[in-house]
């Protein structure tokens, strides 16, 4: 027996990385395919990729058509799976929904009525399995919101430093995603020939909407931590005191796929036992560096060890986006820059595939979690290379 | 009258450039055009765009085939340049060297036996007229040391907030550049099919030998600045206590050329009136940062009023790399982010071609104020888009 | 004294580098710079490449926006340029106008009623200055028909062969556009998320509207031709029963500039003495083409002597798109392939920046001619490579 | 149970890919990878993207080492595999041995002379199933030839034509490839700085090694054909005086991977009825291609309908590389061109993967043959786009 699953959204960019990996997904039958305009027209117009599909007509992304799958994926704007999600249910009382977009990231809704304005439409559980907590609360849901590309890669970089209170809460990202994350929409910047060849950046100081999501997962991870020897005070679950604060600056790649993010925050102990070194002439970066970065990915090694799709990499090796590139993991490498700030900083890398563990994967995740199948079933953990 | 120059090196990447450059210069004739192991080909077949030279032949790169110019530029692997040109010197005494190589960049011996090893070959005027003081110290000189092409992008994007006294001086620089950074050198991560479609790191945690040319930059910027408001105690000429640090994480973008600098640092004080402000719940960021970013420009725009090849974009307008594209200009653009870190922080993001104000153009631009010329002589504004 | 000169269209790719190629030009002046939808805008705002006119206002494309200038560049959809010629000629009769669209390209009604549809808007002297005949009609000419990128480069690359009666007149072109040539417009196969790491085709089978513009210009080349040797009967001027016949087929490849032609036709007479030779068994390629090439090449070498932009290159060289990047120039290599077909093959090989020798440049050296100025007055030959 | 499978020549992108796909095969359980001068290195250090065997030790290429497995790839540089099978086949006389080299493709000892040189290593069954008699061939064989990756989609572009008599036996092939196409090789003219933003040529002229298995493999699709309304004599068994010739031009595009090929040939009988339609100005190109066209796509539809990896595409629809992007698949398209030379042309477009369809895909399709499995397991037919 298998489960029958929809997409809505089928022609967008996240719909399609869906509909990839749900045809390798041994364990569902793919239903409905939808979408807003195109309704009518043939999939294989849009995703030629899809050979296997190519054939399929596209439906309304409407209840009706949606309802009477086990499991309904929404691609769609920002504010459109709410009402919809209701009306599925209404129909489909059993339906396990899986929100792709924005609308149920956040818990807080001061922060949602500041990022997207309007009403706050409440919150899922969140699709992030590798946070503290998160995997329990997937299992058997009926309900995901799965988290936004950039935060699914800042979120991995850091939150196990924040965990450990290895860093302090001051968390500077600089990401550089590849321009599938900006969809497919026709925008002049989004042209080939604006794009291929430069580099560029957009919502820079503060305001990404993705910047509240890290705020949100990283101060959820650095007050589940238990912080040996931070030499802090403890942490209210309030958290107000404790709020992480995460300075985004994202890029936008000449490529279609991919992030590489570089996150960064300073230790909370120095790096090395004389306080005096950080910065100061007499600092020998080439010797010092190693035990504190040992540190570091000892910490990463552990928080990690049982997690099938995030790897911290061996020693040396760092991070190609071009490594994941159709595949559901996040690759990480951690060092420690002793000269870098009053204490040094930490400086994680992280890769994903903006669409695969970024978008669908993690979305196909959670939907194994919510049926109770195995977490892996489907997902390829090999990337796309060269 | 006309100067005559010479390039050695001319079979790579900077040396291409220089030559593109010295073509379209109209006080230059080229003289000798050497390589090391390709002296005797022809020009034509490693670089073909230089139509103009395709026959010229390759001499060696020795004295002997330098001497006799007027001005000389080296582009050659680092450690090459200092006895070269002390042997050119004894030939033709009153040529201007320009090292477009590292050699002569640090002040420091320390921190160069650290970074590069060996002895410290001096420091010659360092090349970038921008900086308090280079262009008095350029002016007329025999001996330019032409800055790296990270340093570059990330001195002029942070040197004007530090000697504002806007900004601590704990930097932190992610920059990502094209491939011709990494040189002609056949090296598998550099294959087309690795770089395409990917984005990766190198030299984490302090380890480019970029870093101590950003400190030494910046330290001298932070102590040449007035500092109104920055209540800190008076930054002493040596400057120990004062050194800025800097973390700075090199990424490698898919496309020839191009850097794309985000370099931000805290605020010396807060971005809001209110101290409580930063990074708390009830912080409105679509409100605040106005304010504070509207400060910062104005510091910037003070600061590159008089340079011909500095852009502070219009507001809302981006650094693109593609719009720097063979030109000698470096394009900026600043945001304070109110919510980042307890101050709040200083955002700027610098475009350059690596190549041209990163390099080359950079080389050509230090030669006129050697020679006395017009410093915009031969020096393209304008770059190759789309 | 300097010519004043307009720029319609100044938002677009192909007004883009006609500012650009116009700010180097010692002769001109730039005036006004105009658009339609984003009048009143800065042109700084669409053009960030063109730092020194990052200020000017764009007008609006008028007639009383555009008269009063000596030049008046025309980069417009198809359809725009007739009628506005003739009303700015109203108000400036001796104003030179520049049509880098179609309109006046064709002087077969037919083909035009065909391609495009629509009433003849006749044709004007087309500005290829080196097709035979072309240079002494755009001197002085206050008409130029800027030629279409694609046919630029197949033009440039079979002409000779045609005119010296090498080749059967049955040509067939492949050739790769970067993506610029398609315009700044927001259309979704154009965006950079598909475009990248992907090629493609489009308009094959002899629907793209360039294929007309080939057969007029190769058709003239091989009638302007004395062809000894060729074998067949004399060309009647009216050509109808020479008419030359054209396959051609564009592909649209991940970058922005540049254009690579494969133009290839039967060789009239077999490439070797032996007529057994040509797809033979006992054939041996790595023997026979050396002669057959040879020949070719020399054709080649004679036809393009005096052309200050079409290099031939040496023997061995391939064009690539890179080394005529922002450069007028078009690279030239031709091999013969004595075993294709029944006579053996000539193949061509052209490179161009389809932005610059094949619209913007080539519009500038006409210019140039109707002006009475040196034709390579401005006109960069150096290409921004890598 | 499953068959082991071991990889010569891991470190390479062939080999990567095919372990790759062999990974996610569900018959298959991966022995040793081996390399030359790697060999004891780790495979995650030379391919990231295979996480699960990042662990792996590479063996070394020798007998030893790749005996005791059930099937053996070889991905090695040409001459290397002959001998190597012979040792293997001594120590494991049932292995079956797939050869992704070039040493066993040509049946023509002359053709392999002229263009290998030195000694003929005799031919293996050819592993192109999609050839007229090929995939009996492979069923239960011990010895797999894999095609070149050109010659992959050359002879599915126009072996059908050819076969049904539609057109003429002198083919024009120009198709570009991604850079993986040239292998791992670190040569400066396959640097990412010389690729990106560049297209160029190489082997013109006949000279590619590919160009004689397109010409064998065209000529028996050929002469398998029945040909109706051909008009011409029989072909005999021998072949010679019916073989094709093929004129090749292969291009480098800036792209990691896929090959996208023009193909196209004169028609056997024209176009139109009107045999002075062809050229002639009173022809319409927009009415007639339909009928010639629409015949072509029966004979492409037809001959590929029960293929599980060869798609002719809808109507008004083309190939793209990225369509195809990790997939196995090779999609065509078609069109007639009745004014194209005397009597009219065939295009036909390929897509396909290079390392997937054009080289490792190939090779697990010939394994399933040889092995007796279904001949599309652990196949993928979907791309990753975009």
């Amino acid at each position: 027996m298998t489960f029958s699953v929809a997409v809505a959204g089928a022609t967008g960019y996240a719909g399609g990385e869906l509909l990839r990996l749900l045809l390798g997904h041994p364990e569902v039958t793919i239903g409905a395919v939808t979408a807003h305009s195109r309704a009518g027209e043939l999939l294989g117009d849009h995703q030629p990729q899809l050979l296997p599909l190519a054939d399929r007509e596209l439906g309304r992304t409407d209840a009706a058509t949606l309802a009477g799958h086990d499991v309904v994926f929404l691609a769609l704007p920002h504010g459109a799976s709410g009402p919809l999600a209701a009306e599925i249910t209404e129909l489909s009382p059993d339906a396990v929904i899986v929100d792709c977009g924005a609308d149920h990231r956040l818990t807080d809704a001061a922060a949602w009525q500041r990022f997207y304005g309007g009403e706050h439409p409440g919150s899922w559980p969140y699709g992030l399995p590798e946070l503290p907590g998160a995997r329990e609360q997937l299992a058997g849901t009926s309900r995901v919101a799965v988290p936004g590309c950039y935060p699914t890669a800042a979120t991995l970089a850091m939150a196990p430093a924040l965990a450990a209170g290895l860093v302090q809460p001051d968390i500077v990202v600089v990401a550089a995603s590849g321009t599938s994350g900006a969809g497919k929409s026709s925008k002049p910047h989004l042209l080939g020939s604006e794009v291929m060849g430069s580099l560029s950046v957009y919502g820079v100081g503060g305001g990404h909407r993705h910047t509240p999501e890290m705020v949100q997962n990283l101060t959820l991870a650095r007050n589940a931590g238990a912080h040996p020897g931070s030499g802090e005070s403890p942490r209210t679950p309030d958290g107000a005191a404790d709020q992480v604060t995460v300075s985004f600056t994202p890029m936008l790649a000449p490529m279609p796929r991919g992030i590489l993010a570089t996150v960064s925050a300073p230790l909370t102990v120095p790096a090395t036992g004389d306080s005096a070194a950080a910065g100061a002439p007499t600092f020998d970066p080439a010797a010092a560096p190693a035990d504190a970065t040992e540190r570091a990915r000892e910490i990463y090694q552990k928080a990690y060890a049982a997690e099938p799709f995030v790897a911290v990499l061996p020693e040396g090796q760092w991070p190609t986006t071009a490594a994941t590139l159709g595949a559901n993991t996040c690759l990480l490498q951690v060092a420690v820059d002793p000269a870098a700030g009053p204490t040094g900083r930490l400086i994680v890398i992280a890769a994903i595939d903006n669409l695969t563990k970024g978008t669908a994967g993690g979305a196909v995740q959670c939907m194994n979690l919510a049926l109770g199948l195995p977490e892996t079933t489907g997902l390829p953990t090999v990337g796309v290379a060269p």
